[in-house]
């Protein structure tokens, strides 16, 4: 199977690659044939010098061919890079809403995509599903809680009600009212999950866990009131469906990002290997959500829904959590910031007919939020 | 769908009952149209007037023709009422080795199974399996262990590991050297499941579990070593399966067999309802199995694979537990029993070839054991 990877440089990009090389090892048939990156030129380089695949891109900067790589830069970079490739499958690793352009594509040229670009769908919703349908392209989700469902929901009826789970982030026990002087280290600091930046930030906020609703209400068409989410601290629960006859099925095992990108490449079947966790060792424990802690995980069941609004609390998060890292405005102003977002453009007159519909609002509602907070 | 069931007035054809009248409720369409008993005559004609079937059989005692249902009477009754019947599935319920007889019949004339006889597939090995392939029947466990598992296993790759979980029975916490004085009823008190008397204690020694061990082996077809058994007290995770890349499935659901007898029926749908636990609650938690409070479990994994020693153990546990409810012999001695029963006939040259074998050494074993403790 031919392979692409868009935003091969982060976090899940790099994982992606061990997924490959474990492969490679066990001498199953994958092939690296694409890779984009942003800005990471340096990193790129290293895995071109690895796996020499026939084409890769390079957002910003300079480069030249390499080897026997092509290399493509500038802004649509990904789209040629893809469209050269002509992948099997993608991986879409792009952070941000960036990322959406790249799932088009990808959407357009490979049978299947495994997903980890959560503004895809959040900001995508129905229309993302009507353009993968359009072109006959499964979509794996990549996410460790979405990979869950779709492994637990396969082979049977639709479940009646979904449950996900959250660490709680890294300051699930501080006292609450310290999170107005947290540091962006302290946040930094998650208890599970090895991930890159903006989606520590998130999981603290559990904005991270709103975006993922988000995404569940559209990946497995569900009611709002059919989605859950609870507190799993070491995150070996991931997800949960449950039937109308009281079944429940739950996805357990170590937290590791490997797992599900390596269960979108090779879906149907099961070729990575990873360690049992020690069922003895310790109680699984389920806790409630305390919304006074994480409001924002609360205003994403109150837009879910609304297309327009999610791309409002996702480019309002983003633009947020950039600001926080900068030391630009504190934890808690994320939330105060990403609700203000959201009372203003409810009250605008904005139709989203179409993906630069979207790519428009995502930049209003930075700039908005730029301008708020330098003016 | 035209239903069957045999040994209706037993513990799982009294709940089946409870099924088939939530599925009339709700307008589904099941018909029962055959029952068996083997001597409560007043139950079955209970049954029939509530349910009318157009057949019904009881092997010990006397009855006519009752209303519009024709009843047989005799050893071979339930044989005659389920060809008469004709049903599209049959819920073998019956108790004991006698059972496999009707699930033999079950299987030449249904499309499908629900399997509550354990002595089937324990006794049967892959012979019961070849029978049900040469008919072109479809076999569905009512075990909740086994119903759990098959459920879990649907939609993906086969398990490389399975897990069955054990509540550990009704004297899982009694210090190990007060077990020699045990009562009957101190046994018949289970801490989760309502069950009949033989499973009752059963689940008390785990020779239940050995069995469920042993079905578990032919129905998933996987080595001794991928099987485990863990002690969850509560019985709210079932079963568990697990693959390569360290993903567990978890059947978790409150106990009630009405679930996995619905499920059999009502296959690949879920009709039935029920409630959910609530997983605020409490925590899940698994302990190790002490095998020397359950040496009978130790025992099962020994033979496991053996169809000679699998009969001789289900055997010799059955009439060795019809001796201590008879206050014949001691709760430990039920262990020793069996023990002693593999021990002798392991040395015997005895072949098992088809299934008046399996019947015939079956009776043997328990004559030995009558012997053993009259003589």
């Amino acid at each position: 199977m031919k392979i692409a990877i868009t935003g091969v440089t982060g976090s899940i990009g790099t994982q992606t690659l061990d997924v490959l090389r474990f492969l490679k090892k066990k001498n199953f048939n994958f092939e690296l044939v694409g890779i984009s990156a942003g800005k990471n030129k340096n990193r790129l380089i290293e895995i071109i010098k690895e796996f020499s695949p026939k084409y890769a891109s390079l957002e910003f900067g300079e480069i030249e061919k390499f080897n026997e790589t092509q290399i493509f830069i500038g802004k649509d970079s990904t789209i040629k890079m893809l469209e050269k490739a002509d992948p099997d499958f993608v991986l879409v690793a792009t952070g941000g809403s960036v990322g959406i352009k790249h799932t088009l594509k990808a959407i357009e040229i490979a049978k299947r995509i495994g997903l980890a670009n959560k503004e895809s769908i959040v900001c995508g919703g129905d229309m993302l599903f009507e353009y993968a349908k359009k072109y006959n392209t499964e979509i794996i989700p990549v996410d460790s809680e979405h990979s869950a469902l779709f492994q637990l929901e396969k082979g049977d009826v639709k479940p009646s009600k979904i449950i996900i789970t959250a660490s709680g982030g890294a300051l699930r026990d501080w006292p609450l009212n310290k999170l107005n002087n947290v540091t962006v280290k302290d946040v930094l600091n998650h208890p599970v999950w090895s991930m890159g930046k903006r989606i520590t930030i998130d999981s603290a906020t559990m904005v991270n866990k709103g975006l993922e609703v988000i995404e569940a209400y559209y990946l497995f068409n569900l009611k709002k009131e059919n989605i859950n989410v609870l507190i799993n601290r070491n995150s070996h629960i991931h997800a949960i469906i449950g039937y109308p006859d009281g079944v429940m099925k739950f996805h357990y095992g170590i937290p590791d990002m490997k797992n599900p990108i390596a269960y979108s490449i090779t879906y149907p079947d099961r070729l990575y290997e990873y360690k049992y966790p020690d069922l003895i060792l310790e109680p699984i424990i389920f806790e409630k959500i305390d919304y006074n802690r994480y409001p924002s995980l609360k205003l994403a069941f109150d837009i879910l829904g609304n297309q327009k609004l999610q791309i409002v609390y996702n480019a309002a998060d983003e633009i947020s959590v950039q600001m926080f890292l900068n030391g630009e405005i504190r934890y808690t102003e994320i939330y105060k910031s990403i609700y203000q977002a959201i009372e203003y453009f409810d009250k605008k007159r904005i139709q989203i007919n179409n993906f630069d519909d979207i790519i428009s609002l995502d930049n209003k509602v930075k700039e908005y939020l730029i301008n708020l907070y330098t003016l």
